[in-house]
This record gives structure tokens, sequence and C-alpha cells, in this order.
């Protein structure tokens, strides 16, 4: 069986397990507190180049709940309709009472014009106030924002008076995209508040909040601690971005993961398969018949993103530990298929 | 420096260690449905020996604040005044919307005769309804539960129709502490639902919840995901549990703290330095004089519980991995300071 | 000045006024445990003919908060978009921790095929689940559902085992519009839970929340009391529906909101101003222009709905206290705009 | 029957319901935007001589819940534990998510040695942070407050940066006991917010919520809104209000029940029975024998505050309401009682 269901199927790069490896039996202080975590946030700092606070999770939904929790009751964020915080944490988001307002998507990216909408439409008192916009890079659907884009966003948000805040749970795919124009500078200088994704790059969890807005700093770990969301052993964390961000490993292992991508997403347009979204980076989304389907689907392991008609659309994701030969057996299933 | 700060500031066991390095690169499904996390729930319910649910979740605040999201929110869950829920959560209780009621305790434990007058003193709809008893074993001064006390516990419980839920961050020491009579059966028997430490023996992070009764078992993944509380990489559970249980390893490493604990309270009491509270688990509580603390807080890490005038009562936290090594160089220092 | 702005906009029916001014000074326990609202929820009772819990409370979205707050936390209420719960309760019902999914809406009413469809995409614990719709009637834009509607939409919450809760703030302006063939028994008959709206029908205030699945009765006042939604003088409450229901008061009111809004809507009709929506019930919207909106704006309180493009939507409403003087007065406003 | 059950038996002082049905019918602007609201928040402005935003709303729990939610998640409020948010809202202040840490109470008032105590007891990342302190006055137990208490716990707050927010339910008899020297004024200098009790003081509902505090300020409504604690028809709580304070009404009708008072405690005493707390406002607490309390029980309805052994403490109260001849009647019980 081959897997390209996701790209945290796999444990972690070699690096961070001999990372974890030679220090595990070190002493450290928890919670965070300790030198591993404090070097980590120290060279995430000097790579960002802005004055920011620095907090280490375990995982995506609880990194977002945390986040938009430094909101008021009646502030609102705003995500457009796929967003990962609108369909994917179970009300995670609601159940810190605040109201996520949804825009429409354009390829799984904001819809600024109707993200403007959606803000001039909250008025008056029986309403929530827009306060926050997120948004994730690379999306939910594998594109990534531009330079441009957030530039864009960057004016509406000032505008408004409304955060940013931008979901990194794959910034390392984002950012080592072919097309990309972004760097870890910019996206620090654009938002509030972002995430630097580990879980899906080669740790085995993290997540690195990072936290620029000063408003949004005071008394955040009692926050975190309040949600069951600081890691006794914070020492885990902190090494394993200090392995990350050590000799670019960061960026290795999300590049990795594009280019077995592009050599995935090149079988398929071999064989006129189309996608449902151009992108370039670690998700792709074929379009295949049910025949296909039936062929396929006990030979590897992927999802299902979406069922019109006759059609399938699928996702097929690769990670920093997908293989070369993982791909060319990929290619032979294929291959096999369309032989007959 | 030497370091009897807590059961946490190591990395885990190398058996542990092992089993995680040698499934790396496995790819498995997500979210705690791989195969490793099911052989770890049958080897758990096998030992248990009754019809539950279990939940690998990642920490003690996290499972407690899930666990406890099972009331209605009007209900309210009962904590003897020292208990981990009241103080040591930053509120996260409250944030889940319940009032945690507290009783009196003696030496950690919880005053049962105080416990049933808070019950019947909430009487009316302008009061919340205890519905949940919420204790430690071993509690948070290092004491333990006796078969009696759980058997009139559930009494009480019975009597009022409350849950009893147990929290054993510390269940290893526990159950194998020198004074113990209870099993892990008991505790599946007494409790409705309760929680088996891993974090705070031996694994890098992890605490499995039981839920055995039938009301509280419906949809709990759901308000897990909810609450940010499913790992990703949930084999990481599995792989950890599976480990603790297999040879025993879970009480090997609970009762090794004991042991070092042991030793390290006979070194106190040699030179007739009282204890706060009698215990025979793996926190140990001497009361010491100022000169004394001036003495050592150079060379040891460990926390000051209390301050009572000129006597400071402190604490000495064993883990899996402390070492005779360690307990001989403390024991070095006492007595270099008691030769003067 | 003329006021078309709400149905709240004047105190109340004098019945009520002399209801409450006869009882003032009788002394009475507190809380709705008083013989008028004992007597009120058996009035109500013996009109709906179920088996059901009554209680009484101060508003409409302090009635839709406690009752969606009987949902379990990751469980989410599903809405049409225009639906009152959805935006204008100022993110009420996320403050609970509920999300609110919504379907589109067909003239103010649910799309039902959306409503299925939004069902059957919540499939995985990454997602909440839908566990209650909720609509109301009339609707917010004046429309109202059929006993067709209603037969439907129980089919299916029965297939996925929704709660149906309807929003009767405007209950009385449904039951006696003249396309309607509701009777209050159908609605208790089709309903787990309703409200019965006295704020917009002629009481000071107050509504009356009828609950009739057993699953959702237990504790109900404790959830009220923790939302601050018990009045202390609960008895204010129970004069008020007591009176409501006696004589059919509460449908006389209704009617003659109903009919203060036919002849008004006529009076746009007249003069060839269409409506945004057809409805026989006390909301009128018709479109109107920019330069006799400057005329009208002055003369007339109302709102305005929807901007579009030269034409604005305006909302009028009738109410309990409308007067034919107050209709003829508007008409004469109108006719002298056209004279010219 | 007698009834000195609460001070919320009966309606509304007289002159409140003239006011009502003089403008029964004027259509006004909701939501508390209407000409009356602002002149009664002009009207207490004028008395309070302090810059400070006015909201009025139905009740007493609703108004804590509203206030108390300008903290953030993680900051909690100090109350005594006789307080009427700890012990009497059902959880209310926790359902917002919101801790309530206890002090020990001296006749119903704070013990603010211990509650300094417990605000220097939370010092860590684990634990909430003290935010505000809530009192009472007068306090559940009747007591009051004296300026030279107000300045020492402003000074402790001032010292912690702490709120001081007091609820006023029976801010009136406070103000007007023989023993008081404070006047709103004072309340308004020294607290960051408080509020004035109309439901337990002649009005049929409403609480007046003064906030002094800049940062408790900024949208207040929205967050009233959001917990359903928005009167649409606002203007009965301005009405109120209005006539509340026109010709010191308010304090007339405190000062009333406190005389009432005065002489239902004078019976008590000449008949040599004990008062559990000695205090001169609305509520007193005789320490009666089950003798007499079985012969009075089914002539006077009253409350049982606490069984101790063979004695009684239990709760008269007297309103706005109550009369002279509802005093001698009791005497005449009582005398009757003795008489044998």
């Amino acid at each position: 069986m081959l897997y390209f269901k996701n790209d945290y199927q796999e444990g972690c790069a070699k690096e961070i397990l001999e990372s974890l490896t030679k220090t595990n039996l070190e002493p450290t202080v928890g919670y965070g507190f300790d030198q591993y975590s404090q070097a980590a946030e120290a060279k995430i700092k000097s790579l960002l180049d802005v004055d920011c606070d620095i907090h280490f999770l375990v995982g995506g939904t609880q990194t977002n709940l945390c986040a938009i929790s430094v909101l008021r009751p009646y502030e609102a964020v705003i995500s457009c309709n796929t967003g990962h915080i609108n369909v994917h944490e179970a009300g995670a988001i609601e159940l810190t009472g605040h109201k996520v307002i949804t825009t429409n998507n354009i390829n799984g990216k904001m819809d600024f014009i109707d993200l403007e909408k959606k803000i001039t439409e909250h008025s008056d008192i029986h309403m929530v106030i827009p306060k926050m916009v997120y948004i994730s890079n690379s999306t939910e659907l594998g594109t990534i924002y531009t330079k441009k884009d957030l530039e864009q966003l960057r004016k509406i948000c000032d505008k408004y008076k409304l955060y940013l805040y931008i979901d990194g749970a794959r910034l390392a795919q984002a950012l080592t995209a072919k097309s990309n124009d972004l760097t870890i500078k910019d996206i620090a200088n654009y938002a509030d508040m972002f995430y630097i994704g580990g879980t899906k790059n080669g740790a085995l969890f993290g997540e690195a909040l990072i936290i620029k807005n000063n408003e949004l700093k005071p008394h955040f770990k009692n926050l975190m601690k309040q949600r069951g969301a600081i890691l006794a052993k914070g020492r885990l964390l902190g090494i394993q971005f200090l392995t990350l961000f050590n000799n670019d490993l960061f960026y290795t292992l999300g590049k990795h993961a594009n280019t077995m991508a592009d050599e995935l997403r090149n079988i398929f347009t071999k064989y006129k398969i189309k996608h449902f979204v151009n992108n370039d980076t670690n998700q792709i989304f074929p379009i295949i018949n049910k025949e296909l389907y039936s062929y396929i689907k006990d030979k590897v392991e992927f999802e299902i993103q979406e069922i019109k008609d006759e059609q399938l659309v699928v996702r097929f994701v690769t990670s920093f530990a997908t293989t070369k030969e993982q791909v060319k057996d990929f290619a032979a299933i294929l291959s096999n298929y369309y032989k007959y």
C-alpha cells in the first residue's frame, strides 16, 4: 500500500529524532522556560527581525483557538468558507465564544471584495464586531498568497482596524513553492500574528505562534494554560524548532514535499487528468473518474475531496518523508491502469 | 546542579524512545485511529477488565478540562481545595463553564464529611448542581487513597448520583507505593472515569483517559477535537502507552521513582528534618529552616511549597530518571552542611 | 412624525396594563413559582394539548440563547442565513459555544434542499454535529411556513435525529395571517421546542418557551438562572401571558397588526411600488426610489433593509398599537408626494 | 398570611406604575436609545458627578454576569464566600469563563486581610489572575460598608491593579441606613463600576450599571446584546429610573424599607430574641427556636437561612411596600405566642 493521505502520516525528520534522543535525559525546567525553547525563540526572532513574542504549541487547532481567544467575546474572526477554522475544527472557535464570519474563496484564497462587503455589513450593536481576518498559507487547496495579495489585505485590515492572523500549518510548503514571492520576514511584516507549522513539515508535533501586535501579547501564557495548551515538557517543542531552523531544515523539508508533489502532479497530467485547482505546493487535487478510482483505491491511501456526478476530486499529499520510490511506484500503478 | 524539581524534567524512558524511533517512518492514519493506538487501547482494556472507551490526550490539564466538559453547563465538579483543577489549571475548568466547588482536605485527600456537607448545601435553582467528584491519586501532597476510601467515596457518589473522576497523573506512583492496597482494576471499578498518567511517569507526554460510565461516552472525540485535544500524529500516544504497558514498564517506572523518594526521605529524616505530610510516593515535603535553604538552593533545584515564619515547606520530586548517584550527591550536600 | 419602525415601539396592550395594575401590590413568591405564572402555564398547556414544560423569559435573544444551550458543546444549530440567531444576536449563540450552520433562504424561509445538503456534509469528528434546526415563523421577511412545510421539515429532522426549534417572536402574526393554515397545536405538534412571542405582540416584554421533547426538559430553570434569564418578579410574565391568552387577546392583537399592514401594503401597491417579498403579516418591504425616500424620511420612522443601486428596500412594521389614523396619515403623505 | 419573604415580592411603587401608564402608547426607538433612557442617564450622571457610561439592565444576576464579562478569560473576580455571585447565581460567572476566588467574610463583609492573602497567593501562569474585587452593599447579611472600609479597599485595589465592582442590588437600603456614612457620589468615587438596584427597591425590575473606568467602557452594549441583556422596550427601564431619581423616590423607598425593618427588629428584641448579625437595613436575621418556628410558619412567609442544632436563623425582609399594619399584625402574632 502506498500512502499519500496527508503530511502527518509519518513521525519526524531524522535530524529531529536525533536532537530529541541526544537531549533526552537532561533535566530542564518545564512549560517552555527551558534553554532549548529560549534558544529556538531567539533563533526565530533573528530570522523574522521584528519585535515579537513567540509561543510553542502542540497542534494547529489548539494554536488557532488560543490565537483567536485574544479577541473580546463580541468580536468575530473572518475566514473564507474553505478555511480550516470554519470547517475542520469541530466548532473550536465557536466554543471560545467567537463567531466565524465567512467570505467566498477563490481557489481556496480569500475573496477580498467579499471580505470588505462582509466587514461593512456588520454595523450595529445587534451584530458581532469583525476584528480579525484569518487566512492560511498555503491554503486548504494548496494555493498560496502573493506579496501583492498580502499588501492588499493589510490595507483592508488597517482601514477597518482588523488584526491579520495567518495560519502557517503549511508555511514551509508555501514559502518554497516555485511561484512564491514572499519571505518569512514578509509574513512577519504583514501579519499581526501568525504561526509556523511543524506538525505538517517534519516535526513530531508543534507550531510556533508569533505575536507581533503589542495589543495581543499580554498574558498569553495564562491564556494557553487555561486551554490546556502548555506542554509540561516544553523542551520537546523548543528542541524541535531549534532543529528545524538549524541549517534551514525547515525549508529543505518543505521544498522536498513540494518537489515530490510536482512529480506526482506531472504523472497525472501525463495521462490528461485535470486538476481541480492549480497550485505548486504539496497538495494536489486530480479529478478522476470512478473506474480509475476503483482501480487505485486498494493500492494507494488518499482522500476524496468531493464527488461530482461521475467524477471524483481526490487529494494526494506529499510530505517530508515521501520518497522518489513511492512516486515511481505510483507512476507504475497508473501506467498499468492505462495499459489496458 | 541537582534536579529534584519535578517528575517531568527529563524526556522519556529509553524503551519509549526506542519504540518511537523504530516506528518513525511508518505511515499511519492520524488522530488516534492508527494500529498502535488501537493496540494500546486493547492492551489497557485487557488490564482493566471493564467495558470502557479509551482516549489518549497530550497533557493533564487538557485531559481534565475535556473530561469535566461532559457535564451540563449548570453542573459543578467538587474538588478538595488543594486539587489540581482548583489551583493550578489557570481557570481551565471555569473556562469550560463549570464551577469548582471546594471541600477541605486532609493531607491532600478529600474530607468526605465536608464533601457530603457541600453536596447537600446545593439545593435550589439559584445554585449550581454538584454532579462530579474529582480526586487525584496520588494527591498533590503525595498521599494515596485506600480501597476503603474509594468504597466510601463511591457510596457517597451513588447516594447523590455523582460521577467519580480520578486524576491519575501520578497513578503509577500511587499503585506502587508501599502502603497501597488498590489495583488498577479497583480504580476502574470505583471510578466512572479516570486517567492513567504518562507525562509524569516516563512518557514524553500523554495521558490515557478511561470512560466507563456509558452516559459519558458519546461523541467524546468531537469534544476533544473542539478543544484542540486530538493529536494529529496520534500514533505517538498509542506507541508510548503500548510500550508503557508492555512488561509492566508503567509500574517499574513508578516504583523506581518511589524508591528514589524513599531514599531521599530517609536522608532528611536522618538529620531530624520533619516532613509536612507523611506519604510514600515520589513527592516529599521536608520542612527546612532558612539557613539550610540558603545552603542548598544553589546546589539543587526544587520547589518552595509554603513559607511558614522561619521555616519553609519545600518539595522534592523524584522521577523515572532519578539515579542513585543523584540521591547520593544530595546526601553528600546535606552531610556537608551538617558537618559544620 | 409617524412610526412604522418596529412592533415593539409602544408599551403594551391596555388589558395587560390593567392586569399589572390590579395585581401590583399583592405579594407573591419570586422566579416564576407564583400563582399567576402557574395559571398562565396551565392555560397555555390546555391550548396546546401536549405534554410540555413552559418557561417564561424576558426577551427573544435571551430565549434563543437559553433554548439552544440545551445542545452539547460540539452540536450545532442550523438556521437559514437570514435567521435572527445568525445575524442579529451579536454572536449570542456562538458565545454559548455553538456554531450556527447556515442554509440558503427562499424569501426568508429555509431552503430544505440546502438544509439536507448541509446536514450530510457534516460527517466526521473534525466537524460539528448538526443537532437542531432553527426557523422563525413568521420569518424575518414576514413570510410564513405552511403545514406542508412543517411536515416536510419534521421528516428531515426525524431522518437525521435533529431537534426542531421554532422562534415564535411573531407567532401571533403568523397564525393570524390570511394565508396561514397552521394552528398553535400544529406548531406544538411539529416542534420539539418553540416560543410564543409576547414582546412583539402587545406585552411589555416576555416570551413563553414550550419544551415538548423530554430530552430537553431537565434542569432548564438552572440553565436559565445561570444565564441571568429568570426574572425576580416572575409574576410579571405570568400575568401578561395569562392576559394574552384570555379571550384570545393574543390572536386579536396579532390580527390587528396584520390588518394594519394589509392597508399599508395596499397604499404602496396603489402607487405601483413593488414589494421585495410577498407576505401577509405585519412586516412589509416596499422597494422605493431615492427621491421618495428623501421625501418621506423626515415624516415617518422606518428601517432601511438593503440598498440596491438606485433603489432602497425599506421595512415598515405595524403593531398591536398601530391605528387606522396613522395609516391614513401615511396615505396622505404618499398622496402628496405623487401629486407633484 | 403575612409576607416578609423578600423585597421583590410586590410589583412596583405607585409613582413608577403611573409613569409607565402615562407613557404607554408613545412610540419610541428600542434598546435603550429612547429619550426616557437618555434622560435617566443624564439625571444619574448629574447626581454622581463623574465621567461614566450608564447601561440599564433587567436583573441582578444578568447585571453581574455582564459586568464581570469585561474581564479577560484568565482573569478572576474575588468575592467573599457569602457573595451573591459565589452562591446564588447558579454558576453564571463561571459560565462566562471566570473563576470566583473566595475570601472569608466578617458579618457578610469582605475580610480585607484574607483578600490580600488571596491576591498574593496567585502568582504564576498556572493560576488565574485576580483582577476584580466584588462586594455588595448592603451585603447579603444586611450589613453595610463604611467610608473607611471603601478607602481601605480602594487602596488594596490600586496596589494590585484590581477593579472594584460594587453590587448595589440593595444600595438604596445601604445609603439610607442609620449608621451609613457614604453618599452615592462616594460609591462612584471608590468603585470602577457599580450598579444601582431597582428590582429590590420598588421598580418592577431594573438595575443601572455605572461604568467609570475607561478601560471597561468600550463596546459594552455589544457585550450586553450577546448575553440577551438588552431589553427591546428599553424605555421601560429609562422611565423607571427617571421616576426613581425624581424627588429622591429612590431614597424614600429605601428608607421606608429600613424603617419597617427597624420596627420588626425591635419586636424580636423585645422578646429577647437575638439576631445572627447586627445591621440596620431591611434584612433581619433573628435566631428562633423550633417551637416558635412551628407557631409562626403558617402565619408568615419568610426564609430559613441556616439551621443550627435546636435553633434556626431565619430571614425577614421588608420592602418599599411593607406597611405599618403588616408589622403590627406580626407583633400581634408574637405577642400571642408569648402569652402562653
